[in-house]
Protein backbone atom coordinates (compact mmCIF):
# COMPACT_ATOMS: atom_id res chain seq x y z
CA UNK A 1 0.00 0.00 0.00
CA UNK A 2 2.81 2.33 1.14
CA UNK A 3 3.86 2.16 -2.60
CA UNK A 4 0.86 3.20 -4.16
CA UNK A 5 1.81 6.64 -4.78
CA UNK A 6 4.97 5.51 -7.14
CA UNK A 7 3.02 2.48 -8.51
CA UNK A 8 0.20 5.54 -9.56
CA UNK A 9 3.24 7.88 -11.09
CA UNK A 10 4.45 5.12 -12.61
CA UNK A 11 1.53 3.67 -14.02
CA UNK A 12 0.17 7.68 -15.39
CA UNK A 13 3.46 7.90 -17.33
CA UNK A 14 2.33 4.66 -19.63
CA UNK A 15 -0.92 5.37 -19.64
CA UNK A 16 -2.31 7.29 -22.31
CA UNK A 17 -3.69 10.94 -21.83
CA UNK A 18 -7.48 9.85 -22.27
CA UNK A 19 -7.51 6.97 -19.72
CA UNK A 20 -6.01 9.12 -17.20
CA UNK A 21 -8.96 10.42 -14.52
CA UNK A 22 -9.33 14.37 -13.55
CA UNK A 23 -10.06 15.10 -10.74
CA UNK A 24 -13.88 16.43 -10.16
CA UNK A 25 -14.30 20.23 -10.41
CA UNK A 26 -16.96 22.32 -10.32
CA UNK A 27 -19.20 22.80 -13.03
CA UNK A 28 -20.41 26.10 -14.35
CA UNK A 29 -24.07 25.22 -12.72
CA UNK A 30 -21.97 24.53 -9.62
CA UNK A 31 -20.28 27.96 -10.03
CA UNK A 32 -23.97 29.83 -10.55
CA UNK A 33 -25.93 28.09 -7.59
CA UNK A 34 -22.77 28.61 -5.71
CA UNK A 35 -22.95 33.04 -6.36
CA UNK A 36 -24.02 35.21 -4.30
CA UNK A 37 -26.54 37.41 -4.45
CA UNK A 38 -24.60 40.59 -5.17
CA UNK A 39 -22.51 38.85 -8.17
CA UNK A 40 -25.75 39.78 -9.84
CA UNK A 41 -27.50 42.69 -11.53
CA UNK A 42 -30.59 43.21 -12.95
CA UNK A 43 -30.58 44.64 -16.60
CA UNK A 44 -31.57 48.62 -16.92
CA UNK A 45 -35.32 48.45 -17.92
CA UNK A 46 -34.03 52.00 -19.95
CA UNK A 47 -31.39 49.91 -21.76
CA UNK A 48 -33.15 46.79 -22.29
CA UNK A 49 -35.48 45.57 -25.58
CA UNK A 50 -38.71 43.26 -26.24
CA UNK A 51 -38.79 41.79 -29.73
CA UNK A 52 -42.20 40.28 -29.66
CA UNK A 53 -42.61 37.70 -32.16
CA UNK A 54 -45.53 35.62 -32.38
CA UNK A 55 -42.92 32.74 -30.68
CA UNK A 56 -42.20 34.98 -27.77
CA UNK A 57 -40.15 37.56 -26.61
CA UNK A 58 -36.75 38.27 -27.07
CA UNK A 59 -34.96 39.94 -24.92
CA UNK A 60 -31.86 42.37 -25.62
CA UNK A 61 -29.68 43.80 -23.70
CA UNK A 62 -28.51 47.40 -25.34
CA UNK A 63 -24.67 48.45 -24.65
CA UNK A 64 -24.69 52.19 -24.38
CA UNK A 65 -20.84 52.54 -22.71
CA UNK A 66 -20.09 50.89 -26.54
CA UNK A 67 -22.52 53.05 -28.89
CA UNK A 68 -23.79 55.80 -27.23
CA UNK A 69 -25.70 56.96 -30.34
CA UNK A 70 -27.05 54.24 -31.41
CA UNK A 71 -28.71 53.33 -28.29
CA UNK A 72 -30.09 56.00 -28.04
CA UNK A 73 -31.32 55.89 -31.60
CA UNK A 74 -32.86 52.42 -31.18
CA UNK A 75 -34.35 53.66 -27.88
CA UNK A 76 -35.98 56.44 -30.41
CA UNK A 77 -36.85 53.88 -32.95
CA UNK A 78 -38.61 51.68 -30.58
CA UNK A 79 -40.35 54.86 -28.86
CA UNK A 80 -42.00 55.18 -32.12
CA UNK A 81 -43.04 52.30 -32.72
CA UNK A 82 -40.38 51.67 -35.73
CA UNK A 83 -40.31 48.09 -35.44
CA UNK A 84 -43.17 46.93 -35.39
CA UNK A 85 -45.11 45.21 -37.82
CA UNK A 86 -41.60 44.89 -39.26
CA UNK A 87 -40.30 41.41 -40.16
CA UNK A 88 -37.59 38.87 -39.51
CA UNK A 89 -35.44 39.66 -43.44
CA UNK A 90 -33.18 36.74 -43.74
CA UNK A 91 -31.35 33.58 -41.24
CA UNK A 92 -28.34 32.85 -42.66
CA UNK A 93 -26.99 29.36 -41.01
CA UNK A 94 -23.97 29.30 -39.03
CA UNK A 95 -24.51 33.38 -39.23
CA UNK A 96 -26.76 35.63 -38.64
CA UNK A 97 -30.56 36.73 -38.22
CA UNK A 98 -31.67 39.99 -39.21
CA UNK A 99 -34.62 42.00 -38.78
CA UNK A 100 -35.87 45.17 -39.82
CA UNK A 101 -37.98 46.63 -42.86
CA UNK A 102 -38.67 44.27 -46.13
CA UNK A 103 -39.76 47.08 -48.06
CA UNK A 104 -37.17 48.29 -50.11
CA UNK A 105 -38.32 50.19 -52.65
CA UNK A 106 -40.55 52.30 -50.19
CA UNK A 107 -39.18 51.40 -46.54
CA UNK A 108 -40.57 53.12 -43.39
CA UNK A 109 -39.09 56.39 -42.59
CA UNK A 110 -38.39 56.99 -38.81
CA UNK A 111 -40.25 60.04 -36.94
CA UNK A 112 -37.96 61.34 -34.37
CA UNK A 113 -35.00 58.81 -34.67
CA UNK A 114 -32.34 60.21 -37.32
CA UNK A 115 -31.85 58.11 -40.43
CA UNK A 116 -28.09 57.82 -40.49
CA UNK A 117 -25.18 57.71 -37.74
CA UNK A 118 -21.74 57.25 -37.59
CA UNK A 119 -20.60 54.06 -37.06
CA UNK A 120 -19.58 53.52 -33.46
CA UNK A 121 -17.15 50.29 -34.50
CA UNK A 122 -14.66 51.03 -31.24
CA UNK A 123 -14.61 52.93 -28.80
CA UNK A 124 -11.83 54.91 -26.50
CA UNK A 125 -10.64 52.52 -23.94
CA UNK A 126 -11.46 54.86 -21.80
CA UNK A 127 -15.33 54.43 -22.49
CA UNK A 128 -14.83 50.38 -21.52
CA UNK A 129 -14.83 51.23 -18.05
CA UNK A 130 -15.44 47.20 -16.45
CA UNK A 131 -13.34 45.45 -18.43
CA UNK A 132 -12.24 42.53 -16.66
CA UNK A 133 -9.36 40.46 -18.93
CA UNK A 134 -9.34 37.03 -19.93
CA UNK A 135 -6.19 35.22 -19.28
CA UNK A 136 -6.51 33.06 -22.45
CA UNK A 137 -5.06 34.13 -25.47
CA UNK A 138 -7.16 35.52 -28.86
CA UNK A 139 -6.02 35.29 -32.77
CA UNK A 140 -8.41 38.63 -33.61
CA UNK A 141 -7.46 41.30 -30.64
CA UNK A 142 -4.57 41.66 -28.48
CA UNK A 143 -6.61 41.46 -25.06
CA UNK A 144 -10.24 40.31 -24.76
CA UNK A 145 -12.44 39.83 -21.70
CA UNK A 146 -16.08 40.88 -20.97
CA UNK A 147 -16.91 44.04 -20.13
CA UNK A 148 -20.56 44.38 -17.72
CA UNK A 149 -22.16 41.47 -19.17
CA UNK A 150 -20.48 41.47 -22.75
CA UNK A 151 -17.76 40.29 -24.74
CA UNK A 152 -15.46 42.78 -25.40
CA UNK A 153 -11.50 43.02 -27.17
CA UNK A 154 -8.82 45.80 -26.58
CA UNK A 155 -6.02 47.01 -28.07
CA UNK A 156 -3.76 49.15 -25.67
CA UNK A 157 -1.70 50.45 -28.83
CA UNK A 158 -4.41 52.07 -30.48
CA UNK A 159 -6.42 52.87 -27.51
CA UNK A 160 -9.83 51.53 -29.09
CA UNK A 161 -11.98 48.84 -27.37
CA UNK A 162 -15.17 46.99 -28.94
CA UNK A 163 -17.32 44.57 -28.40
CA UNK A 164 -16.85 40.57 -29.76
CA UNK A 165 -19.16 39.09 -32.12
CA UNK A 166 -20.23 35.97 -29.88
CA UNK A 167 -23.35 34.32 -30.68
CA UNK A 168 -26.02 35.89 -29.61
CA UNK A 169 -24.29 39.34 -29.81
CA UNK A 170 -26.64 41.50 -32.17
CA UNK A 171 -25.16 43.78 -34.35
CA UNK A 172 -26.19 46.97 -36.69
CA UNK A 173 -26.35 46.00 -40.73
CA UNK A 174 -24.95 48.75 -42.92
CA UNK A 175 -24.39 49.15 -46.62
CA UNK A 176 -21.08 49.84 -48.09
CA UNK A 177 -20.31 53.15 -46.37
CA UNK A 178 -19.57 53.39 -42.46
CA UNK A 179 -22.08 55.75 -41.91
CA UNK A 180 -25.35 54.08 -43.92
CA UNK A 181 -27.28 52.46 -40.82
CA UNK A 182 -29.18 53.48 -37.43
CA UNK A 183 -29.91 51.10 -35.91
CA UNK A 184 -33.49 49.91 -37.91
CA UNK A 185 -31.53 46.77 -39.19
CA UNK A 186 -30.35 44.86 -36.43
CA UNK A 187 -29.26 40.71 -36.66
CA UNK A 188 -28.17 38.64 -34.01
CA UNK A 189 -25.55 35.95 -34.13
CA UNK A 190 -26.63 32.59 -34.42
CA UNK A 191 -23.71 30.20 -35.06
CA UNK A 192 -19.88 30.39 -35.05
CA UNK A 193 -18.67 33.56 -33.64
CA UNK A 194 -18.22 35.91 -36.87
CA UNK A 195 -15.33 37.62 -35.57
CA UNK A 196 -13.67 39.12 -38.41
CA UNK A 197 -16.84 41.79 -38.73
CA UNK A 198 -14.98 42.95 -35.39
CA UNK A 199 -14.40 46.76 -35.53
CA UNK A 200 -16.49 46.85 -38.93
CA UNK A 201 -20.03 47.08 -37.41
CA UNK A 202 -21.96 49.02 -34.74
CA UNK A 203 -22.38 45.92 -32.09
CA UNK A 204 -25.44 47.22 -29.91
CA UNK A 205 -25.83 44.35 -27.34
CA UNK A 206 -26.84 41.14 -26.59
CA UNK A 207 -29.65 38.44 -26.04
CA UNK A 208 -29.81 37.85 -22.92
CA UNK A 209 -33.28 35.37 -23.13
CA UNK A 210 -34.85 33.66 -26.21
CA UNK A 211 -32.24 33.07 -28.41
CA UNK A 212 -33.50 29.88 -29.57
CA UNK A 213 -36.71 31.77 -31.17
CA UNK A 214 -34.47 33.44 -33.08
CA UNK A 215 -31.76 30.29 -33.81
CA UNK A 216 -34.34 27.98 -34.91
CA UNK A 217 -35.83 30.36 -37.82
CA UNK A 218 -35.92 28.59 -40.99
CA UNK A 219 -32.94 29.58 -43.24
CA UNK A 220 -34.07 31.84 -46.12
CA UNK A 221 -33.85 30.24 -49.49
CA UNK A 222 -32.56 33.76 -51.06
CA UNK A 223 -28.67 34.69 -51.13
CA UNK A 224 -27.04 35.32 -47.53
CA UNK A 225 -30.41 33.73 -46.26
CA UNK A 226 -32.69 36.29 -47.55
CA UNK A 227 -36.70 35.72 -47.51
CA UNK A 228 -37.55 36.17 -51.16
CA UNK A 229 -41.42 36.39 -50.54
CA UNK A 230 -43.92 37.79 -47.66
CA UNK A 231 -45.35 34.89 -47.02
CA UNK A 232 -41.40 33.04 -45.52
CA UNK A 233 -41.00 35.66 -43.58
CA UNK A 234 -42.16 36.09 -39.61
CA UNK A 235 -43.85 39.87 -38.41
CA UNK A 236 -42.81 41.48 -35.93
CA UNK A 237 -45.43 41.86 -33.04
CA UNK A 238 -43.55 45.07 -31.39
CA UNK A 239 -40.14 45.86 -30.27
CA UNK A 240 -40.72 48.30 -26.98
CA UNK A 241 -38.13 49.12 -24.07
CA UNK A 242 -38.47 47.73 -20.82
CA UNK A 243 -38.92 50.57 -19.03
CA UNK A 244 -42.15 51.40 -21.45
CA UNK A 245 -44.01 48.37 -20.35
CA UNK A 246 -45.98 47.42 -17.09
CA UNK A 247 -43.64 46.21 -14.43
CA UNK A 248 -46.10 43.17 -14.08
CA UNK A 249 -45.17 42.40 -17.87
CA UNK A 250 -41.22 42.59 -17.45
CA UNK A 251 -39.13 39.68 -17.93
CA UNK A 252 -37.33 39.44 -14.18
CA UNK A 253 -33.72 39.02 -15.49
CA UNK A 254 -30.51 38.68 -14.32
CA UNK A 255 -26.95 38.91 -15.61
CA UNK A 256 -23.72 37.56 -13.58
CA UNK A 257 -21.49 40.09 -13.17
CA UNK A 258 -18.73 39.52 -15.19
CA UNK A 259 -16.18 41.72 -12.88
CA UNK A 260 -16.78 38.77 -9.93
CA UNK A 261 -15.31 36.37 -8.66
CA UNK A 262 -17.78 33.73 -9.69
CA UNK A 263 -17.57 35.01 -12.69
CA UNK A 264 -14.13 34.38 -13.42
CA UNK A 265 -14.60 30.76 -11.65
CA UNK A 266 -17.11 30.31 -14.91
CA UNK A 267 -14.71 31.24 -17.03
CA UNK A 268 -11.85 28.60 -15.48
CA UNK A 269 -14.53 25.85 -15.04
CA UNK A 270 -15.06 26.35 -19.12
CA UNK A 271 -11.74 26.32 -19.30
CA UNK A 272 -10.46 23.36 -17.29
CA UNK A 273 -13.44 21.02 -16.97
CA UNK A 274 -13.10 18.07 -14.02
CA UNK A 275 -13.88 14.76 -14.34
CA UNK A 276 -15.10 12.11 -14.42
CA UNK A 277 -16.80 12.67 -18.08
CA UNK A 278 -13.99 14.92 -19.42
CA UNK A 279 -10.77 12.93 -20.07
CA UNK A 280 -8.14 15.94 -20.81
CA UNK A 281 -9.04 19.28 -19.86
CA UNK A 282 -8.26 22.20 -22.63
CA UNK A 283 -6.95 24.32 -20.38
CA UNK A 284 -8.19 27.17 -22.67
CA UNK A 285 -10.78 29.17 -23.17
CA UNK A 286 -11.97 30.79 -26.54
CA UNK A 287 -13.79 34.00 -25.40
CA UNK A 288 -17.11 33.11 -27.10
CA UNK A 289 -17.16 29.86 -25.46
CA UNK A 290 -17.46 31.61 -21.82
CA UNK A 291 -21.05 31.75 -20.97
CA UNK A 292 -21.77 34.97 -19.77
CA UNK A 293 -24.97 33.44 -17.22
CA UNK A 294 -28.62 35.24 -17.16
CA UNK A 295 -30.92 33.54 -14.09
CA UNK A 296 -34.51 34.45 -13.39
CA UNK A 297 -35.54 36.93 -10.66
CA UNK A 298 -34.90 40.93 -9.38
CA UNK A 299 -37.07 43.20 -10.06
CA UNK B 1 -1.61 65.67 -58.58
CA UNK B 2 2.13 64.39 -58.07
CA UNK B 3 1.73 65.24 -54.38
CA UNK B 4 -0.91 62.68 -54.18
CA UNK B 5 0.80 59.61 -52.63
CA UNK B 6 2.27 61.93 -49.64
CA UNK B 7 -1.30 63.66 -49.00
CA UNK B 8 -2.97 60.56 -49.19
CA UNK B 9 0.11 59.14 -46.72
CA UNK B 10 -0.17 61.97 -44.54
CA UNK B 11 -4.14 61.79 -44.35
CA UNK B 12 -3.97 57.86 -43.80
CA UNK B 13 -2.31 58.68 -40.44
CA UNK B 14 -4.72 61.28 -39.49
CA UNK B 15 -7.83 59.15 -40.32
CA UNK B 16 -9.19 56.69 -37.81
CA UNK B 17 -8.81 53.42 -38.90
CA UNK B 18 -12.05 52.99 -40.11
CA UNK B 19 -12.14 55.54 -42.70
CA UNK B 20 -9.13 53.90 -44.61
CA UNK B 21 -10.67 52.01 -47.66
CA UNK B 22 -9.18 48.82 -48.05
CA UNK B 23 -8.03 47.47 -51.36
CA UNK B 24 -10.68 45.14 -53.03
CA UNK B 25 -9.76 41.49 -52.94
CA UNK B 26 -11.02 37.82 -54.65
CA UNK B 27 -13.65 37.19 -51.87
CA UNK B 28 -14.43 33.40 -51.13
CA UNK B 29 -16.61 33.16 -53.49
CA UNK B 30 -14.58 35.04 -55.79
CA UNK B 31 -12.34 31.84 -55.29
CA UNK B 32 -14.45 29.22 -55.96
CA UNK B 33 -15.19 30.57 -58.95
CA UNK B 34 -11.74 30.76 -60.18
CA UNK B 35 -10.79 27.41 -59.12
CA UNK B 36 -9.82 24.43 -61.09
CA UNK B 37 -11.73 21.23 -61.97
CA UNK B 38 -8.83 19.35 -59.92
CA UNK B 39 -8.84 21.28 -56.60
CA UNK B 40 -12.57 19.48 -55.64
CA UNK B 41 -13.09 15.56 -55.04
CA UNK B 42 -15.68 13.51 -55.14
CA UNK B 43 -17.08 12.56 -51.78
CA UNK B 44 -16.49 8.51 -51.51
CA UNK B 45 -19.84 6.48 -51.54
CA UNK B 46 -18.36 3.83 -48.86
CA UNK B 47 -18.00 6.99 -46.15
CA UNK B 48 -21.20 9.12 -46.80
CA UNK B 49 -23.94 8.84 -45.04
CA UNK B 50 -27.45 10.06 -45.83
CA UNK B 51 -29.72 10.85 -43.01
CA UNK B 52 -32.90 11.20 -43.98
CA UNK B 53 -35.51 13.10 -42.19
CA UNK B 54 -38.65 14.45 -43.04
CA UNK B 55 -38.15 17.75 -44.01
CA UNK B 56 -35.08 16.16 -46.33
CA UNK B 57 -31.63 14.93 -46.52
CA UNK B 58 -28.41 15.08 -44.27
CA UNK B 59 -25.27 14.56 -45.92
CA UNK B 60 -22.26 13.32 -43.95
CA UNK B 61 -18.69 12.71 -44.93
CA UNK B 62 -17.08 10.05 -42.45
CA UNK B 63 -13.50 10.55 -41.68
CA UNK B 64 -11.94 7.00 -41.96
CA UNK B 65 -8.58 8.21 -41.05
CA UNK B 66 -9.38 9.58 -37.78
CA UNK B 67 -11.60 7.18 -36.51
CA UNK B 68 -11.77 3.94 -38.63
CA UNK B 69 -12.96 1.38 -36.03
CA UNK B 70 -16.17 3.65 -35.98
CA UNK B 71 -16.71 4.50 -39.14
CA UNK B 72 -16.79 0.71 -39.42
CA UNK B 73 -19.21 0.10 -36.62
CA UNK B 74 -21.05 2.85 -37.87
CA UNK B 75 -20.97 1.36 -41.48
CA UNK B 76 -22.52 -2.11 -40.17
CA UNK B 77 -25.00 -0.40 -38.04
CA UNK B 78 -26.26 1.61 -41.42
CA UNK B 79 -26.64 -1.39 -43.00
CA UNK B 80 -28.62 -3.32 -40.32
CA UNK B 81 -30.58 -0.25 -40.34
CA UNK B 82 -30.38 0.35 -36.81
CA UNK B 83 -31.36 4.14 -37.06
CA UNK B 84 -34.58 4.04 -38.84
CA UNK B 85 -37.43 4.86 -36.87
CA UNK B 86 -35.12 6.07 -34.32
CA UNK B 87 -35.18 9.84 -33.44
CA UNK B 88 -33.51 13.24 -32.99
CA UNK B 89 -33.42 12.92 -29.03
CA UNK B 90 -31.84 16.71 -28.11
CA UNK B 91 -31.25 19.79 -29.64
CA UNK B 92 -29.52 22.39 -27.49
CA UNK B 93 -29.07 26.17 -28.17
CA UNK B 94 -25.60 26.96 -29.33
CA UNK B 95 -24.18 23.43 -29.28
CA UNK B 96 -25.33 20.08 -30.35
CA UNK B 97 -28.57 17.97 -32.47
CA UNK B 98 -28.40 14.77 -31.52
CA UNK B 99 -30.00 11.25 -32.57
CA UNK B 100 -30.00 7.94 -31.45
CA UNK B 101 -32.39 5.48 -29.79
CA UNK B 102 -35.10 7.80 -27.25
CA UNK B 103 -35.42 4.36 -25.56
CA UNK B 104 -33.45 3.74 -22.34
CA UNK B 105 -35.42 1.73 -21.18
CA UNK B 106 -35.53 -1.10 -23.63
CA UNK B 107 -32.63 0.08 -26.34
CA UNK B 108 -32.38 -1.27 -30.04
CA UNK B 109 -30.04 -4.24 -29.59
CA UNK B 110 -26.81 -4.16 -32.73
CA UNK B 111 -27.14 -7.22 -34.72
CA UNK B 112 -23.64 -7.32 -36.73
CA UNK B 113 -22.55 -4.07 -35.20
CA UNK B 114 -20.20 -3.73 -31.94
CA UNK B 115 -22.00 -2.79 -28.74
CA UNK B 116 -19.27 -0.69 -27.49
CA UNK B 117 -15.51 0.82 -29.19
CA UNK B 118 -12.45 1.69 -27.57
CA UNK B 119 -12.37 5.66 -28.03
CA UNK B 120 -10.87 7.32 -30.87
CA UNK B 121 -10.10 10.55 -29.28
CA UNK B 122 -7.17 11.10 -31.36
CA UNK B 123 -4.92 9.24 -33.58
CA UNK B 124 -1.08 8.80 -34.36
CA UNK B 125 0.46 12.12 -36.17
CA UNK B 126 1.39 9.29 -39.12
CA UNK B 127 -2.42 8.56 -40.07
CA UNK B 128 -3.05 12.11 -40.73
CA UNK B 129 -1.31 11.99 -43.75
CA UNK B 130 -3.33 14.87 -45.44
CA UNK B 131 -2.70 17.75 -42.90
CA UNK B 132 -2.71 21.07 -44.21
CA UNK B 133 -1.49 23.99 -41.21
CA UNK B 134 -3.22 26.80 -41.35
CA UNK B 135 -0.76 29.65 -40.61
CA UNK B 136 -2.78 30.96 -37.91
CA UNK B 137 -2.26 30.38 -34.15
CA UNK B 138 -4.93 28.72 -31.90
CA UNK B 139 -5.93 28.36 -28.13
CA UNK B 140 -7.02 25.13 -28.07
CA UNK B 141 -3.58 22.91 -30.01
CA UNK B 142 -0.36 24.08 -30.94
CA UNK B 143 -1.41 23.52 -34.91
CA UNK B 144 -4.42 23.27 -36.47
CA UNK B 145 -5.41 23.23 -39.84
CA UNK B 146 -6.85 20.88 -42.42
CA UNK B 147 -6.77 17.27 -43.14
CA UNK B 148 -8.57 16.00 -46.36
CA UNK B 149 -11.73 18.20 -45.78
CA UNK B 150 -11.97 17.91 -41.62
CA UNK B 151 -10.64 20.64 -39.25
CA UNK B 152 -8.32 18.89 -37.87
CA UNK B 153 -5.68 19.74 -34.74
CA UNK B 154 -2.29 18.22 -33.63
CA UNK B 155 0.06 18.18 -30.75
CA UNK B 156 4.08 17.23 -32.27
CA UNK B 157 5.21 16.63 -28.72
CA UNK B 158 2.82 14.00 -28.09
CA UNK B 159 2.34 12.53 -31.76
CA UNK B 160 -1.54 12.76 -31.52
CA UNK B 161 -4.00 14.50 -34.07
CA UNK B 162 -7.35 14.65 -34.21
CA UNK B 163 -10.46 16.34 -35.47
CA UNK B 164 -11.98 19.71 -34.30
CA UNK B 165 -15.50 20.24 -32.91
CA UNK B 166 -15.97 23.14 -35.33
CA UNK B 167 -19.61 23.90 -36.72
CA UNK B 168 -21.40 21.11 -38.57
CA UNK B 169 -18.85 18.54 -37.45
CA UNK B 170 -20.19 14.92 -36.25
CA UNK B 171 -19.37 13.68 -33.09
CA UNK B 172 -20.21 10.41 -31.39
CA UNK B 173 -22.52 10.58 -28.29
CA UNK B 174 -20.96 8.76 -24.91
CA UNK B 175 -21.34 7.82 -21.49
CA UNK B 176 -18.80 8.86 -18.72
CA UNK B 177 -16.25 5.73 -19.78
CA UNK B 178 -14.77 6.67 -22.88
CA UNK B 179 -15.28 3.01 -24.39
CA UNK B 180 -18.72 3.46 -23.60
CA UNK B 181 -19.97 3.88 -27.44
CA UNK B 182 -20.49 2.48 -30.45
CA UNK B 183 -21.71 5.02 -32.43
CA UNK B 184 -25.54 4.30 -32.61
CA UNK B 185 -25.67 8.06 -30.99
CA UNK B 186 -24.12 10.67 -32.91
CA UNK B 187 -24.51 14.57 -32.41
CA UNK B 188 -23.76 17.36 -35.23
CA UNK B 189 -22.34 20.62 -33.83
CA UNK B 190 -25.14 23.37 -33.99
CA UNK B 191 -23.58 26.60 -32.44
CA UNK B 192 -19.81 28.19 -31.24
CA UNK B 193 -17.53 25.89 -31.91
CA UNK B 194 -17.26 23.47 -28.73
CA UNK B 195 -13.51 23.01 -29.11
CA UNK B 196 -13.39 21.75 -25.15
CA UNK B 197 -14.37 18.58 -26.33
CA UNK B 198 -11.77 18.17 -28.55
CA UNK B 199 -9.89 14.91 -27.42
CA UNK B 200 -12.39 13.97 -25.25
CA UNK B 201 -14.79 12.11 -28.11
CA UNK B 202 -14.59 10.31 -31.40
CA UNK B 203 -15.30 12.56 -33.89
CA UNK B 204 -16.55 10.69 -36.81
CA UNK B 205 -17.32 12.99 -39.68
CA UNK B 206 -18.99 16.31 -40.68
CA UNK B 207 -22.43 17.35 -41.93
CA UNK B 208 -21.72 18.45 -45.78
CA UNK B 209 -25.16 19.31 -47.09
CA UNK B 210 -28.39 19.65 -45.21
CA UNK B 211 -26.93 20.86 -42.38
CA UNK B 212 -29.90 23.58 -41.87
CA UNK B 213 -32.12 20.63 -41.57
CA UNK B 214 -30.72 20.35 -38.19
CA UNK B 215 -29.63 23.21 -37.22
CA UNK B 216 -33.10 24.66 -37.18
CA UNK B 217 -34.61 21.98 -35.01
CA UNK B 218 -36.64 23.09 -31.99
CA UNK B 219 -34.68 23.27 -28.96
CA UNK B 220 -35.58 20.64 -26.65
CA UNK B 221 -37.38 21.58 -23.83
CA UNK B 222 -35.36 19.68 -21.14
CA UNK B 223 -32.21 19.79 -19.15
CA UNK B 224 -29.36 19.95 -22.54
CA UNK B 225 -31.83 20.55 -24.64
CA UNK B 226 -33.39 16.62 -24.73
CA UNK B 227 -37.10 16.48 -25.68
CA UNK B 228 -38.98 15.08 -23.23
CA UNK B 229 -42.21 13.77 -25.26
CA UNK B 230 -41.78 11.26 -28.31
CA UNK B 231 -44.13 13.63 -30.14
CA UNK B 232 -41.44 16.43 -29.84
CA UNK B 233 -39.07 14.03 -31.75
CA UNK B 234 -38.16 14.30 -35.09
CA UNK B 235 -38.45 10.44 -36.23
CA UNK B 236 -35.80 9.71 -38.28
CA UNK B 237 -36.83 7.82 -41.44
CA UNK B 238 -33.56 6.16 -42.59
CA UNK B 239 -29.60 6.50 -42.10
CA UNK B 240 -28.17 5.11 -45.82
CA UNK B 241 -24.90 4.47 -47.41
CA UNK B 242 -24.18 6.47 -50.33
CA UNK B 243 -22.80 3.00 -51.64
CA UNK B 244 -25.90 1.39 -50.94
CA UNK B 245 -27.98 4.09 -52.66
CA UNK B 246 -28.71 3.63 -56.55
CA UNK B 247 -26.60 6.09 -58.19
CA UNK B 248 -29.20 7.73 -59.68
CA UNK B 249 -30.46 8.89 -55.95
CA UNK B 250 -27.17 9.75 -54.73
CA UNK B 251 -26.91 13.86 -54.19
CA UNK B 252 -23.61 14.80 -56.13
CA UNK B 253 -21.15 16.61 -54.30
CA UNK B 254 -17.73 17.49 -54.09
CA UNK B 255 -15.49 18.92 -51.73
CA UNK B 256 -12.23 21.66 -52.42
CA UNK B 257 -9.11 19.65 -51.91
CA UNK B 258 -8.07 21.46 -48.37
CA UNK B 259 -4.36 20.48 -49.77
CA UNK B 260 -4.99 23.05 -53.27
CA UNK B 261 -4.27 26.31 -53.61
CA UNK B 262 -7.73 27.61 -53.61
CA UNK B 263 -8.23 26.33 -50.23
CA UNK B 264 -5.19 28.49 -49.24
CA UNK B 265 -6.81 31.77 -51.29
CA UNK B 266 -10.36 30.34 -49.55
CA UNK B 267 -8.29 30.60 -45.96
CA UNK B 268 -6.63 34.20 -46.94
CA UNK B 269 -10.00 35.58 -48.13
CA UNK B 270 -11.18 35.03 -44.79
CA UNK B 271 -8.51 36.32 -43.14
CA UNK B 272 -8.06 39.19 -45.06
CA UNK B 273 -11.30 40.67 -46.27
CA UNK B 274 -10.85 43.70 -48.96
CA UNK B 275 -13.00 46.38 -49.65
CA UNK B 276 -15.14 48.56 -49.85
CA UNK B 277 -17.96 46.73 -47.19
CA UNK B 278 -14.87 45.50 -44.71
CA UNK B 279 -13.06 48.50 -43.35
CA UNK B 280 -10.86 46.75 -41.11
CA UNK B 281 -9.04 43.24 -42.31
CA UNK B 282 -8.93 40.94 -39.17
CA UNK B 283 -5.20 39.46 -40.65
CA UNK B 284 -6.48 35.93 -38.78
CA UNK B 285 -8.95 33.45 -38.90
CA UNK B 286 -9.70 31.10 -36.18
CA UNK B 287 -9.98 27.03 -37.92
CA UNK B 288 -13.61 27.27 -37.40
CA UNK B 289 -14.30 30.49 -39.01
CA UNK B 290 -12.40 28.48 -42.32
CA UNK B 291 -15.20 27.85 -44.81
CA UNK B 292 -14.65 24.14 -46.24
CA UNK B 293 -16.59 24.97 -49.45
CA UNK B 294 -18.63 21.46 -51.06
CA UNK B 295 -20.60 22.26 -54.29
CA UNK B 296 -23.43 20.41 -56.68
CA UNK B 297 -21.35 18.45 -58.91
CA UNK B 298 -19.04 15.43 -59.81
CA UNK B 299 -20.75 11.81 -59.97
Amino acid sequence: MTRWPFYFLASLAAMPLAARELPPKPSVADVIKASQASEWRPLDPASTLYLELPAGRVVIELAPAFAPNHADNIRALVREGYFDGLAILRAQDNFVVQWGDPDEANPRKPKTAKEKLAGEFTVPLKNDRDFTRLPDRDGYAPQVGHSNGFPSARDPKTGQAWLAHCYGMVGVGRDVDADSANGGALYAVIGQAPRQLDRNITVVGRVVDGMPLLSVMPRGPGAMGFYEDAVQRVTIKSVKLAADVPEAQRSKLEVMRTASASFKAVAEASRNRGGPWTKVAAGHVDLCNVPIPVRQGGT
